[in-house]
């Protein structure tokens, strides 16, 4: 924390007389925010979820000797010296689909006709390929030799009874998905995905679609951190709107069911910002003003269980500290890697991105012939600086900015 | 086209004589998925989506100017000389809130108590922040000189009424939905999600959860394509399973109702591999058969305006397919970007990646110290090795492959 912090105070009109560092309001996020327990989750929902324990294989995959061919099931060694100038012949005497086999033993000197993954007979121990035989009434010509043991698929030569197929905390790809169905395994324990309720203040705010008085705005910051918050695995718990009035905030801020509460507005020192002071008194303030900009009047703490993150009402304020705070938290609750899901490139610095040392910025910038250069305006109510840059420079605390010419981390907005 | 295409002959048994290229294939697949029309849906589901029409702001945002700190509103030229050492008083007139402003005119000398976003008081030009200044009884001290304009939003400065929020094509971010809730924009125009059809072949397969015989195999390629089609932005019109029959196939992939067919199994020159010829006699069978490993046997054409993609059943081939031809489709049609949504890095070969001039390679990758190595099993039939790999690589047709120590590009298989 920084020398002085305000969460024992009351700040309302007085400013912040100190603000915490953005490490150590990060430190705070990582100490609270461990990962959820797991509950059961059907396979074929799991894309995407984390495995809060391992996985292990009940069967051998393949269960049986298969065919990786379309072809013909013979024994490797009789087809010796095949090829186009020298055709070996060999009976056919039988067939063998997937799901059904030739169910007897393959007598020497004949063959199987065989499919992908269809059994390969008993006695059999190589597959010669379509291509390289040719069917004449009951025979089968080949014009090639395959060793024994060629385009066979081994039992258990993918996955062996027993072995893990995956550890706890593995994210599931698709292929994961496919890979628990291809040994029968029908449910997993998954981390549970985190509840976030969203709790919107402020008595100018008027939702869209509504009719709008002069000097109302449309509220914007729900829109924004419901698809943040999917963005990051959580579900949304709640949606609430409420008047900027201390016992219809706290009663919002405080019923139970949700991991994570995000407060959009009324996170400052203005005389109607009372989340701050309903958080300290109900449960605890631990970081309230940070040094960064923009996000300074940024608040967290707890309520029991709950996180509770304070987040300006200024639209680009609130993304970039759900994006700094709340959205790590909820990804490490839900078992997800705590970075931030932007794509990283390293780019050289077009314009001179400005800071101040002793806080964080983020800054967004757009990407001109591959060179960063600052949005012009581009203040914390600036909500189109955020959706006209590629991306966006964090500058840290100690860093008064970047000379055109150096090289500086974009993290980009889009992730393609 | 290679110099023999295998679309007008029945090659059931005979194997390929010709397979096209690659590049050939992508060419077809680009002609044929153009991006499908629009269709009005909310802006709070608008996440994600891409625009079919370009959006212009109903309304100057903010529509006032407003105060972009809590503090007082004053005239700028009147604070000059204050200071530390020299606090100037300013009687305090009244309050503006948000959505209340301070409604008369601010007399010369006074200042305004006012909070972030709230209307500034005709006759103010300038907020002084409330870190300056000290009420006392009626009066407010103020202890830092502001020019006028400093920390007032002027009315249109984030979007100006009549401006293009975005174009056509726009994939839209989370800020993106708040900037149109911002101008009360409720409805827009989106790409209409691609409908996906799922048609699984095999009389061998079993779904998990059910009985398996002793030489059934669990079906696992549903689940995966249902995870990448969700991925690419599709919705599921139908899952089908069929029998392998030529009429049920037949019925299933002709029956309308989706944009796209992915049929898994069955694709290729077996006995049982229906498909192909029910799509030449059906519609048009474009390509069958493609230099490359695996997914060599795969096929694709259409049947009127629907796409159908001929998928090998081996578990790594349909994945291959699906992520070269198919997701590639499907992404075009929702308007996305053709690429693939896999993280590209550029590591050194750690061990020697083989492949054959002629024939493009997909090659599951494990990086071992940031150094990419080649899977030792990865057969077609190798679900587990697209979930042991870290990612796959590449190899074009008329290379050999990859030496140690060179550079190659790894697609990684998790974005994070």
């Amino acid at each position: 924390m920084a020398e002085e912090t305000n969460t024992n105070r009351d700040v309302r009109m007085r400013g912040f007389t100190g603000r915490a560092l953005v490490d150590d309001a990060l430190r705070w996020v990582d100490e609270q925010s461990k990962t959820l327990p797991g509950e059961t989750i059907a396979f074929n929902v799991a894309h995407g979820r984390v495995l809060s324990g391992g996985v292990s294989s009940p069967l051998d995959v393949p269960s049986f000797d298969r065919s990786a061919m379309d072809g013909y099931a013979v024994r490797g060694t009789e087809t010796e010296g095949a090829s186009d100038y020298n055709p070996l012949g060999f009976p056919i005497v039988g067939e063998s689909m997937p799901g059904h086999p030739f169910s007897e033993t393959m007598p020497p000197g004949t063959a199987v006709r065989i499919m992908t993954g269809a059994p390969v007979p008993t006695g059999a121990d190589a597959v010669i390929p379509a291509e390289y035989a040719t069917e004449t009434g009951e025979t089968v010509e080949i014009t090639s030799t395959v060793s024994p043991g060629k385009h066979v698929g081994r039992r258990g030569e993918d996955v062996s009874a027993n072995s893990q197929l995956f550890a706890a905390g593995r994210r599931l790809r698709p292929q994961d998905v496919g890979l628990l169905a291809s040994v029968g395994v029908t449910d997993v324990e998954a981390v549970r995905r985190p509840r976030v309720r969203l709790l919107i203040t402020g008595n100018e705010l008027v939702v869209p679609g509504n009719k709008r008085g002069e000097f109302q705005i449309y509220e914007s910051n729900s829109s924004v951190l419901a698809a943040l918050v999917h963005r990051d695995g959580a579900e949304l718990e709640s949606l609430m709107r409420v008047e900027d009035d201390r016992e219809a905030i706290s009663q919002a801020m405080c019923k139970p069911g949700a991991d994570v509460v995000l407060v959009s507005g009324g996170s400052s020192v203005g005389k109607e910002d009372h989340a701050p002071s309903i958080l300290a008194a109900e449960g605890e303030l631990a970081v309230h003003g940070i040094a960064m900009r923009p996000s300074s009047p940024t608040g967290m703490g707890g309520i029991r269980q709950t996180l509770v993150f304070l987040l300006p009402g200024n639209p680009v304020s609130c993304l970039c500290a759900y994006d700094f705070f709340a959205g790590r938290a909820i990804r490490r609750l839900g078992g997800r890697s705590a970075e931030w899901p932007y794509p990283q490139r390293e780019v050289e610095v077009g314009r001179k991105i400005v800071s101040a040392v002793g806080r964080v910025d983020y800054c967004r910038v757009k990407l001109n012939d591959g060179r960063a250069e600052p949005l012009a305006l581009s203040g914390a109510s600036i909500l189109s600086s955020t959706t006209r840059a590629d991306g966006f420079v964090v500058i840290p605390a100690e860093s008064e900015g970047h000379a055109p010419g150096t090289n500086v981390a974009v993290f980009l907005y889009d992730s393609e």
